[in-house]
């Protein structure tokens, strides 16, 4: 499997396509992505299933997921299969979670790129459904994925309470199961320190601000995750509402803040703006965390026309592409950090237009 | 006065031509220096002149140095009746220095661009006279200040003493007077932390070692200036073999470091450079303690061969025509700090030929 996978991970072209570039909004809006928690009947939750139990319900799950029949580029992966390299960029391409990615004992994602789909099994439900998409786009994606589950609804039999909703193994998420996450770039909101302020009346309207990689991974570049914090006692319908009225504030808050730091320290944006793109430009080894930092400001600078002749779409490939295990992908081979600071700057330098001397 | 001498200084021409770029050692070594401290018979030291003493001292002084026709591009300034953009163009043309830019009473300078001579009327002494060059040539120099001041002393009496010499303002002159001071690029032994122990092994050789503009000054951008620390009780010959005798191992040293950093930490090194150079190459605003510490590493990148199609002469140009004073002389009026440090940015982006969007 290492091969193939790496291989289509390691195209750029496909890398950018999946954040917003020409959606509405992309100045600020990056993805959407909706999640169902699922669990079986007459299986107990993942933290008192057995191993053997594990491996038959992963074994039941694998088998009615593949019956599917959802795309041609569909592929299911058990995790324990694959080598450490294909599990992170499963991770960094936002496929599986952290927890996923580095867990143990039985599990696996089905997944089809082309669908923007993919189902976690073993996760911290047996099922976990994920749809997600470029901008914002939280109706469609609702429609794609309610029609999914049904689907699937017909194959397996769910763990539902008929007073409660879906049965789920963390009780913030019985109900509907569902999560409703945008993405969206925020350097503005944080350069003035107004991050904190969306932070607590986020908290106020029950919604959750989370980091570039979703739970338990930390704010990085300026990117935030805003998704709904429980889903006990409010319908999907509800939960849509909530997050569909506080994206746009917030978008609308981000560009006013961009409006007046222009206005009153214009230079100083742009210079912050020009020197991360000198440094990109330049560095011979970068790490991830200031690749991405530095990609954050470039994207505004782009968002802003203040860096002319880049296109977002490059930018947001950057943003993927220059992942810890996205730069092995491309380099054909396992890289030491060091190794991978240097691989990193390299290709970095080169989709910018500054090759330099090497 | 001041229209044609900030023209002549705004020439980026002449700014990098009084530093070494073809000269043995120009890796390492930037500029020579000599001065002659002097004082006159018949008059006070400075400390203890009157107003009215030093008005006449400087007009005596004036006549005689002018009488001399040392050179058609001879020019005696009186200080107080230049502006402060005018004054601070001298010392940072290294022509006066910081206590005669910044002080107060009588006092003036004579000098000569083509001859590379400055002479410092009412400094610390009644006479200061410097002479300096591009790269290591203390030989050269030597000769020149002692026929300079043997045809000044044809003109003015000197204040000598037949058991201790030319008598000085402050203790550590008196006997010869004589200064030789050698610039180095020492920034290997900045990163490395040797430069401390360079500090000691001077000190103990009655050698001292000062910053960039220096007397005063701290060490800015990895600039040192080597110099004889006494005067009394050694010969002009013997100060001459002192310096010259530390300069080559303060050279060899500084080379030895910059290959051991090369085969151990040569990506590191590379990257410092290359981010300098991206950073001067794009930043919009640059104060001048910045702009000198990058130059340097960007210096450094030149004289190791790794940044490739910049030559040090423009360089050395960069490290004089960004200084406060210069950069106004270049945009032609007066600029408050912030505006100085947006017209650096954009002569050096310019000179490195991203000239960008403005």
């Amino acid at each position: 499997m290492g091969e193939s996978l790496r291989a289509s991970f390691s195209s750029p072209e496909s890398a950018g396509s999946w954040m917003a570039s020409d959606e509405p909004d992309h100045d600020v809006v990056v993805t959407t992505r909706i999640r169902f928690a699922r669990n079986l009947d007459g299986f107990s939750f993942r933290s008192r299933l057995t191993d053997e139990r594990s491996k038959e319900l992963e074994a039941h799950l694998r088998e009615r997921l593949i019956g599917l029949e959802l795309a041609s580029d569909q592929a299911y992966l058990s995790l324990p299969d694959l080598d450490e390299l294909d599990r992170e960029l499963l991770f960094e391409r936002h496929l599986i979670s952290l927890e996923l990615a580095r867990g143990s004992g039985p599990r696996g994602v089905f997944f089809s790129r082309s669908r923007h789909v993919s189902v976690m099994v073993n996760e911290e439900d047996h099922l976990r459904l994920q749809v997600f998409g470029p901008g914002q786009n939280l109706a469609g994606l609702l429609d794609q994925m309610r029609e999914f589950d049904q689907k699937l609804a017909g194959r397996v039999r769910y763990a539902h309470h008929p007073r409660f909703g879906y049965l789920t193994s963390c009780p913030t998420n019985v109900g509907t199961g569902v999560r409703l996450s945008v993405m969206l770039h925020l350097p503005a909101l944080v350069y003035s320190k107004e991050i904190e302020k969306v932070f607590n009346a986020a908290a106020k309207m029950k919604l959750a601000v989370r980091g570039f990689y979703g739970e338990g991974t930390s704010y990085l570049g300026d990117f935030f995750q805003v998704s709904n914090q429980v889903t006990l006692g409010r319908g999907v319908d509800k939960l849509h509402q909530d997050v569909s009225k506080v994206v746009p504030k917030l978008v609308d808050h981000e560009r006013e803040v961009r409006r007046t730091i222009l206005k009153e320290n214009g230079k100083g944006l742009e210079d912050r703006i020009f020197r991360a793109f000198g440094v990109l430009s330049y560095a011979r080894r970068i790490n991830s965390q200031e690749a991405l930092e530095l990609i954050s400001q470039v994207r505004l600078g782009v968002s802003l026309g203040i860096l002319k002749g880049l296109e977002l779409k490059t930018v947001n490939e950057l943003l993927v592409m220059s992942q810890p295990a996205h730069i092995q992908a491309l380099e054909k081979r396992d890289l030491k950090e060091e190794e991978r600071d240097v691989a990193r700057a390299r290709y970095i330098r080169q989709r910018l237009g500054r090759p330099g001397a090497e």
